[in-house]
């Protein structure tokens, strides 16, 4: 991946507020576990509630992580007074997910000034290996906040 | 739309049943509220529980209530011996999401013996006005049980 | 579909202009049909050149009018110092394409600031009977001419 | 990328058929570089007649050369009595695309017995430094000829 330079040098804490705010990913449990310029990598502790009706991790969980991890990723690069939201993604569901643990890396394919491209590849994690279980690319929109 | 014909009478039974054994869409409130041979439409009361860190219902909410709608929708039209999984999808997040309720409608655009293609769109409702939110394509395989 | 009002009083010359100026279309053979606010129509007289090995259109085919027809569409709405690029499309190929023309309806979704999404339907037309082809998602950015 | 075994000794000759029997590729010019199992590499020398209005290449000639490279990666894969076509693709335009030359890069993310999922990369060429112009995500049906 090429190096990205931050313009906010406070980005990390910025980032971390992304997940601590966002309700819907703090009662899902979706957990940011390291970040960088242009890269944030999460996971989620699988539980009954996350399964859909053949007892596999619903498309909706992988979906969710995906994207929120790709829009913290956009959120590493923007400046202060920016916040990020997303316009469209499309996800792949490549494998059935079942096991202990999701664990999600985005990085930046390309940073824009209007909008960006992130690619988030998400993986069932049993005994410490990792499978990949789906791939999203996410366009998210910079915007200016008013 | 066009006409489909179902192969399974029974299909109203089991599509409420994908929505009755996933526990990911009932803790989330998602409902099945109407559904025909080629279409489902489901609702889902706006709570604190679904938003994102600017007070939106969060893109992966959405995600989850076009996919699972979508997955329904296939549903209403395979054989006794078949069940549905999601192959990928794309949404476009088109405006902002607030309000009381979403609404979900899902419509076949072509079944296949192999895999069907569903369209969803989510609409925000607020005082009974419907105002389109997000859509979604989304590709299905069709699977035989095993 | 909603209404849409242009800005360009011109914006019909503008979009014959994106027709005439593109040579990959002109050589393909893609034909402007008709427009207006929000909307464009396109044909194609299928030859020899547009086939694959199996002897049906090449999706790039497909591809190609679904995208430029999309970013006829959304040129139909910009400002006069205004142009427009693809950002991303997603197309489903629902059925194998043959037949003597295709037919392509684009209609506006959601037209932004930034960016428009735009839904774009190719048709295979034999004995003037349609049958639709393929079904595309297309997200544009209006820029501003430097 | 994982290590995938073909099932057809003959793998390499199939799919350079797939090129020479394709009107449209080779109209376009779009010619086969090198391959192995799971993965293909194509080129194009870029032209007036791939040029779009503003004297770009087209998306469409992007799409192509990424969707019919895809298809020649998941034809490396299949059997003797089995064919390839395009479910759905979606491709990201990350930069105008200009230059001396497309190079192309496909590989196999998921194989399987109905569907394969392929990534495509296409790089602009110029003084033989490779840019990253767009990438696509091609779902492909894995079909037995009749």
């Amino acid at each position: 991946m090429s190096n990205f330079t931050p313009q906010n040098p406070n980005y990390k804490h910025i980032v971390t507020n992304i997940f601590d705010t966002a309700n819907f990913i703090r009662d899902l449990g979706i957990k940011l576990i390291d970040l960088g310029a242009g890269w944030v990598e999460t996971e989620l502790l699988i539980q009954a509630k996350h399964l859909q009706q053949n007892q596999l991790v619903h498309a909706g969980v992988q979906a969710t992580m995906a994207d929120h991890t790709a829009g913290a990723t956009a959120g590493t690069l923007i400046a202060e007074d920016e916040y990020i939201l997303t316009v469209e993604f499309k996800i792949n569901l490549l494998r059935p997910a079942i096991g202990e643990r999701l664990f999600c890396r985005a990085d930046m394919l390309k940073a824009g000034k209007q909008f960006s491209i992130v690619e988030s590849e998400v993986y069932m994690v049993n005994d410490n290996q990792r499978k990949l279980a789906s791939k999203a690319t996410v366009t998210l929109a910079v915007l200016k906040q008013s």
